[in-house]
C-alpha cells in the first residue's frame, strides 16, 4: 500500500464508528481480496450471469457495491455497460483504480471511497446493481444494508439487482467426535477445570466445511430473501423448521447455508451458486449450532422449532441466533421422547 | 460472556486508542485462547520452568502480565506463590476470574483488568514477573513493551522474569513453486492483470510452518534479548547477517523464528524453547520473508546482509521490516556474481 493511501486512510477512519474501523481495516490486508478472487464458483457465478444478462448491461449505469478490487465492476463494464461506479470504504479501492487503469477502463468505470451513504454518486439513477455483500451464514458483516440503502435511493424503476434472490437452509447433523473433543477439553486443563469455557464454545458457531455424510436429517429452506423488496426490518426474523431424521443416529447440531440466485432473461434458467455440503467449496464454508443435547433419533423422527436471527443491539454487525427446538422420538420404535430446548448463539 | 462483562468492556474500550481496541476485541473470542492453550510446547515450557524453580516461586510475590484465561497465574499459585496479580486487558479476564475461583485460587490470585500502566497494584514491587508477551516473529503485536514496564516499575531488585531470554534467527529458504503460484496468480485474474497486487504480496510476510527440508544455507541467531536488561530503544534494530548455502538449490525467502529461554536455578539446565523449523509446533509457527530475486546458489556461496525492524511510525503494534542483501556466487564455480537488493516488508 503506498503511503499516500494509509494517509487517506487514516483520514477516513476518523469518520467511521469503532465497529465499522474493525470491518474496514480487516479489508487492508491483500489477503481478503486473495480468497475472494480465489473463490471461483462465488466470482465466475457474478462473471456467468453477467455474461449471461449481456443484453441487460448493454448501455447501461452500473452500481458496484462494495467494489473490493473491481472484480465485478470490470466484469459489467467489459460486456457492455455504459459506465460503472465502484464504491468501497476500504483503501483497497486504491488498488482497484490501479487494475481499472492497466485493464483499460478508466473511462468506463468510476471508483469512489467511501460509505455509500455519504458519497455523492455522479448519476441520480443506476439501471443494476451488482454486489457481493454476502458474509457468513449470509447476514454475519454482510453488507445488505448498504445494498438496501442503493437499492432505495439510486435503482431505477425496473432496474436488476445481480444476486437478487438469497436464501438460507438447515439440516442436522451428526458431529459427535469433533463436538466432544472440542467441550471435553475444558474438563482437564492442565490439571485445571475450565470448565466455565463450554457455554463460551457452545454459543459460538462454527464457520467450517462439513461433509455432507454427516447429515442425517431432511434439509429445508427456512428463509427467502428477494433483494427487489426485502427490507432491513426482515433482516431480523423468526422463523419455523421442520427436519425429519434420515437414519438411526445422534442429531447433536444443526448445519445452516445460503443459496443465490442471479436474475436471468426470460425464458433462460437463471445463474445460481449454493454454498451448502452438498456444493463445491466456497469461502463462506457452513455454519454449525451445536445443540446442547444429543438427540439420539430413529428415522422418521421429528426435530422441529424456530431460529430467531437479529442483529446484536450492541454491535450491529455481530448475529443474535436462538434457535429452540421440540424433538420428539418414537415415531418408529414407539419409546415416545420429547426434548425441548433453546440455545443462544452469538456470530461476533 | 456475561452481559456485565460485555458493558465493563464497551466502558474500558472508550479509554483505549484505535490500535489497542482492534487487539483488545480479538481476545474477546476464546479461540485464541484455545489455540494458546493448546500449544502445549508453549503452556508445558513455562510450566516446566515454573516447576524446576520452584523453591524460587516459594512465598513470593508473582505478576503475570497479560494473564489471559490465568493459566500461569495458577501454575505459579500451584508452586508456591504466596500471591499472584494477574492483569489483562481483554474481557477474557472476567472468564479468568471464574476459572481461578473454581479451582480454589481465590485468595491466592488477583485479576485486575485494564492497561497495566493505568494500573494500581496491590504490591511495591514483586518477585517474579511471569509473561507469554510474545507476536509472530517474536515483536509483532508483542506485549513486550508492557513487560518492560513492569520490570522498571514492579520487579524488586534481583527478581526473576520468566522467560528471560529470547532471540530471533534467520536462514534461507527454496519456496519456488509456492511463492510462483503466489505471485504468478494476479497476472491473470478471470482475464484481467491484477500485477499491481504482487509488490503488496512481496511486501507481507507469511506466518506459516516450513519444512525444515526447504532451509538451503546454513542458520544464524541474529539478535539477542536479555529481558533483565532490554530497553524500548533495542526494539528498534539493524544487524547484520550471513548465511552460506548448503547445496546447489535456489535461495528466495528466508525464514525467521525466535528462541525463549527460562531462567534456571544454578547448575540446571534452563527450560527453553524454539519456535523454529526444526522443532515442534507452536502456535507462532515461522515467518517467511520473500525476496525479490531467485539468487542460484552453489554449495558455499555467501548471502550477507543486514535486517532492520522497528515498530510502525503510523500503527505502533505494525511492524517494518528492511532485508538488505548482498549475494555472492561462484565461490565454488568461479562463475562470479554478486546480487545486491534491499527489500521492505510490513507485518500488519
Amino acid at each position: 500500500m503506498s503511503k499516500t493511501t494509509k494517509e487517506q486512510s487514516a483520514t477516513e477512519k476518523d469518520k467511521l464508528s469503532q465497529s465499522e474501523q474493525h470491518y474496514f481495516t480487516s479489508y487492508d490486508h491483500f489477503g481478503i481480496h486473495e480468497e475472494m478472487l480465489q473463490d471461483t464458483v462465488r466470482t465466475l457465478s457474478y462473471r456467468n450471469a453477467i455474461v449471461q444478462n449481456k443484453d441487460m448491461f448493454k448501455d447501461k449505469i452500473v452500481l458496484d457495491v462494495g467494489c473490493g478490487t473491481g472484480i465485478l465492476s470490470m466484469f459489467a463494464a467489459k460486456n457492455g455497460a455504459k459506465h460503472v461506479i465502484g464504491v468501497d470504504m476500504s483503501s483497497i479501492i486504491e488498488m482497484a483504480q490501479k487494475i481499472v487503469d492497466i485493464n483499460g477502463f478508466s473511462d468506463k468505470i468510476t471508483l469512489l471511497r467511501g460509505k455509500l451513504e455519504d458519497i455523492v454518486l455522479p448519476y441520480q439513477k443506476v439501471d443494476i446493481i451488482v454486489s457481493e455483500w454476502m458474509g457468513y451464514f449470509l447476514l454475519y458483516e454482510s453488507m445488505l444494508d448498504t445494498v438496501l440503502y442503493a437499492r432505495d435511493r439510486y435503482l431505477a424503476p425496473g432496474g436488476l439487482i445481480f444476486p437478487d434472490k438469497c436464501s438460507i437452509h438447515l439440516a442436522g447433523l451428526e458431529d459427535s467426535e469433533y463436538k466432544h473433543q472440542k467441550l471435553d477439553y475444558w474438563q482437564d486443563v492442565y490439571g485445571f477445570d475450565y470448565t466455565p469455557f463450554i457455554p463460551l464454545v457452545m454459543k459460538e458457531p462454527i464457520v467450517d466445511t462439513v461433509e455432507s455424510s454427516l447429515i442425517n436429517t431432511t434439509r429445508t429452506k427456512i428463509i427467502d430473501f428477494d433483494l427487489n423488496t426485502v427490507t432491513l426490518e426482515d433482516l431480523k426474523f423468526n422463523v419455523p423448521f421442520k427436519l425429519q431424521a434420515k437414519r438411526q443416529d445422534t442429531i447433536n447440531g444443526l448445519i445452516a447455508w445460503f443459496d443465490n440466485v442471479f436474475p436471468a432473461p426470460k425464458g433462460q434458467k437463471p445463474i445460481e451458486f449454493s454454498t451448502g455440503p452438498y456444493a463445491a467449496y466456497t469461502h463462506w464454508k457452513q455454519t454449525v449450532f451445536y445443540l446442547e443435547d444429543d438427540l439420539e433419533c430413529e428415522k422418521g423422527d421429528i426435530l422441529e422449532g424456530t431460529l430467531f436471527c437479529a442483529p446484536n443491539g450492541k454491535n450491529n454487525r455481530d448475529l443474535d441466533v436462538k434457535i429452540k427446538y421440540d424433538f420428539k422420538a418414537g415415531g418408529v420404535d414407539g419409546k415416545e421422547r420429547s426434548v425441548k430446548n433453546e440455545n443462544t448463539y452469538l456470530m461476533h
